[in-house]
């Protein structure tokens, strides 16, 4: 495996998937520019086993962001990549997941043209990718969820009626990244708009974590269910996710409903 | 890095994701599971690069099916991994991308567990998520595209005009599978329900491979862009798009425009 070397650039700037949070689901390519890095700005998603592979003298520059907490800007974000680029180091910008999905990269994207700053970009594990086979389910199923949607719930507060119609279409698979919070809306709107009270959720707490914890509910229960839950927990919607059932004789693993009888 | 090593059973069916191309875009735990693999199935869209990772001794079945040409069905599969399995072999079930996107996973589960044969399932890097780093563009983007929709285009012949409405909404970035043959209809059902004819679309052959070609034309032209182009061919529609023009203009490459005056 030591033949692949990925060139990184005194002066360059790698934006680099950090995937869901094992480290053994980084890319061979993520790891060479980990290994090389000199300065690295990392968001709050990137998992402590992740950042454990950073060289010892690397500096690290914590840039997470947390819901509802002020933390380092964009705009900063922006300046802080272009400030050390200048210096001659190699820096790195570790995001969770994939850096193209509800990563804001645009944004950085336009930092470094507009500075004339070199950069490479790495894919990553989504965290949908990663729910997705830690719950041991497909996110599309031949004749049955045809389309796979990615929903950032922080946007959803100005959806109209007609999005909410879309989105409860039967015949396909909704991630909702970020929706905890939203959750009881999200559940009331789909159940308005057609979908039934028992229509399958899928609530993954700390995916590809030691801490992962996956819960099977439906549509009328997931608000409740999720308010006992903490953040990062990927939403995943649809047919699909009954086939955590599979997983859960296989491993004999409670359901949420089980859970709640047994706590009771 | 030699301290990850993922438990590959006798007799155990791991069913992993090669990624889009790019030996060096597999996970660790998907190398660490190759090299002890003791048979593979593997997919069309796998690459030889990929293939070149595994052990001298491992036998090598191919199962790719390639569009429109007669292969080994999808039941057949089924069978060949249970009966490997059953052999006490260590089988691994190499798909291109992402194992939970548009590759049948459900089926081949479905087999494994009516065989009562164990497994495990490891994400990979999507050809969305590849070909998006590839272009140097995002597939989200904050006020412009708050959604990100999977579409396989082989399931679109039955599509409803409702369909065609919603994938027409302007702040979402589509991303078609198996396209290319369908663009003209893609192009012109989107432009019919509201889509500008020169809405800008993505045409990503190759993503991650040494033959890589990428291509940012739009709706009116996309179909006549895409006739030339070879398959695997993935299709982002959207305004991030656009953002291709930022690696053109530091890599200073043709777009498919210029292309098409220099070749006449």
């Amino acid at each position: 495996m030591m033949r692949f070397n990925q060139a990184f650039a005194a002066g360059e700037v790698a934006l680099v998937g950090a995937g869901p949070g094992a480290a053994d689901l980084l890319t061979l390519r993520a790891v060479r520019l980990m290994e090389q890095a000199e300065v690295v700005l990392y968001d709050r998603l990137v998992s402590d086993e992740v950042m454990a592979l950073l060289p010892a003298k690397c500096r690290r520059i914590d840039v997470g962001k947390k819901c509802g907490q002020h933390s380092v800007s964009q705009q900063r974000i922006g300046e802080l990549l272009v400030h050390y680029a200048r210096q001659g180091l190699r820096v790195l910008r570790l995001k969770g997941g994939d850096p193209a999905i509800f990563a804001r990269l645009g944004e950085e994207l336009d930092a470094l043209v507009q500075a004339g700053i070199a950069y490479q970009l790495v894919p990553g594990i989504s965290a949908a990718s990663g729910c997705a086979a830690a719950a041991g389910i497909p996110l599309t199923e031949r004749g049955q969820a045809q389309q796979l949607r990615f929903i950032s719930a922080v946007d959803q507060h100005s959806a109209t009626s007609q999005d909410w119609a879309d989105l409860s279409a039967p015949n396909q698979t909704l991630v909702f990244y970020m929706g905890t919070a939203a959750l009881g809306e999200i559940s009331q709107q789909l159940q308005q708009h057609g979908l039934a009270a028992d229509w399958p959720v899928l609530l993954v707490q700390q995916g590809c974590r030691p801490q992962q914890q996956i819960q099977l509910t439906d549509l009328q229960s997931a608000a409740a269910v999720a308010a006992s839950l903490s953040t990062p927990c990927l939403i995943i919607i649809g047919q699909v996710a009954l086939r955590y059932r599979q997983q859960q004789a296989r491993l004999q693993l409670p359901t949420a409903l089980q859970a709640k009888e047994q706590a009771a």
